[in-house]
């Protein structure tokens, strides 16, 4: 197979997700999307893209307070709604996608996925592979998404999750995290005027790393950007990671082509 | 657990299926959804919704020329473009249903479903069983589409085929094909004045019937009303099933209520 490049397309940068309304970046994805093509071109690889919820998830996973299980039937009113919110979110990426005139394909997380106190415990991964295998140009695209919980009766499963599984069940070259920031700063660079990037977190720099991250102030369910170097960390060994701004001209172009982009490369053995 | 009833609201209902274009008939779903949400309100049972493609799907599965398989770079974006299409559609069924507060979930079939020669070898029904036993209203929505197939790297499953399985699978008491003509006639209601509805269909009178019943003449790739009734012979013994108009008022609020409707009753043992 060829190698596997995994995508996540962060509800940061794909959504007004700061505002906390349900709005996308069109621009953004459209972008994206063209970068990918034009990458596609002139390199064979496999992709699979996973995109954040930004607040088309987690907006409706606050205002209904079911980030700790289903109770009330209003607590099923807002699972089946945030499922809903993030097919339309889903809906808006795919469409870029194929304007372009790639193959992106939806794979809707909650029938395939299955957690257990919010941790997945069964991830059927066969039609992923399936697709990759058709050797055609198809892009699996998935999203966070609320499914169902053996415990909690539905949990939200983040796009980042997904990549961790995905990323070792299928064997991952490289997965690349495209968000609004360019990497993992070593302060809070909103705060901080003098804030800078950490191109490289390894084995050696990682304590010294983790005690300064600090977390974002973002709206988000699934943790900040502390929480996704941590789950990094912890989920992604022995894969080529890199963080970097999506957002931002020709990064993902370069990105996927192998070329150097501003960002946070993790390797850890 | 409660009774099951499967729904399908067929493609010639809520499509412009004979035009063939790309459009729905919102009408027609939102009085669906309004009498499905009154049914419910009297009567408590378990419901799952499977629609149809209409012009969504055959349009593209003809105009690509994959009916029988991918082999072209060609046919790889005419099955990405069916189900994106038959995503399109479903988007709108769903969110007519969650406008009237029914608690509408789709289930994306090429996630669950295998093909294999056009016949379904695998489905895991997991998640819709799981979304029934949370015993809070959700209605599973499912749709005809193209899926993955072991010999033809994709082909269509129908509505009727999910139906099938899922109502064997599940142990439907009954299964509702809402369609855009009263029953099953005898002639051809379209060339023939005095065709008339065929009311009950049962091991007596089967053999006639068959002799009878003529090919609607609908652009449809998984057969017209002779093949509806073969493959409700072959695939829903045991099961009550009434074949019936959709789009005419109250019709399907009376058959989940239990109450007459004008149709076509089919029970073989």
């Amino acid at each position: 197979m060829k190698a596997l490049i995994i995508l996540k397309l962060g509800g940061s940068a794909i959504t007004y997700k700061r505002r906390n309304i349900p709005k996308v970046r069109p621009n953004v994805i459209r972008m994206a999307a063209e970068e990918i093509k034009r990458a596609k071109e002139e390199k064979d690889f496999n992709l699979i893209v996973v995109h954040g919820a930004g607040p088309y998830g987690h907006k409706f996973v606050t205002e209904y307070g079911i980030d700790n299980g289903l109770k009330t039937s209003e607590h099923f009113e807002g699972f089946v709604k945030t499922h809903n919110s993030m097919e339309e979110l889903n809906r808006i990426v795919v469409d870029e996608f194929v304007k372009v005139g790639l193959l992106g394909f939806p794979v809707q997380p909650s029938v395939c996925i299955v957690q257990e106190n919010k941790k997945i415990v069964s991830f059927d991964t066969s039609i992923i592979k399936s697709l990759l295998e058709l050797n055609s140009g198809i892009i699996p695209i998935m999203y966070g998404d609320m499914v169902l919980d053996r415990e909690l009766k539905a949990s939200v499963v983040s796009g980042d999750a997904i990549i961790a599984y995905l990323a070792k069940e299928l064997g991952a070259e490289r997965v690349l995290f495209g968000t609004n920031v360019p990497g993992i700063h070593d302060k809070d660079p909103r705060t901080n005027k003098d804030a800078e990037i950490i191109s490289n977190i390894n084995e050696e720099n990682v304590d010294d790393v983790l005690l300064k991250v600090s977390e974002t102030k973002d709206v988000d369910v699934t943790g900040g950007m502390k929480g996704k170097l941590v789950e990094v960390l912890k989920t992604l060994q022995g894969v080529n990671v890199l963080i970097f701004n999506v957002t931002e001209k020709e990064n993902l172009y370069n990105a996927l082509a192998g070329k150097d982009v501003e960002g946070t490369e993790i390797k850890m053995v």
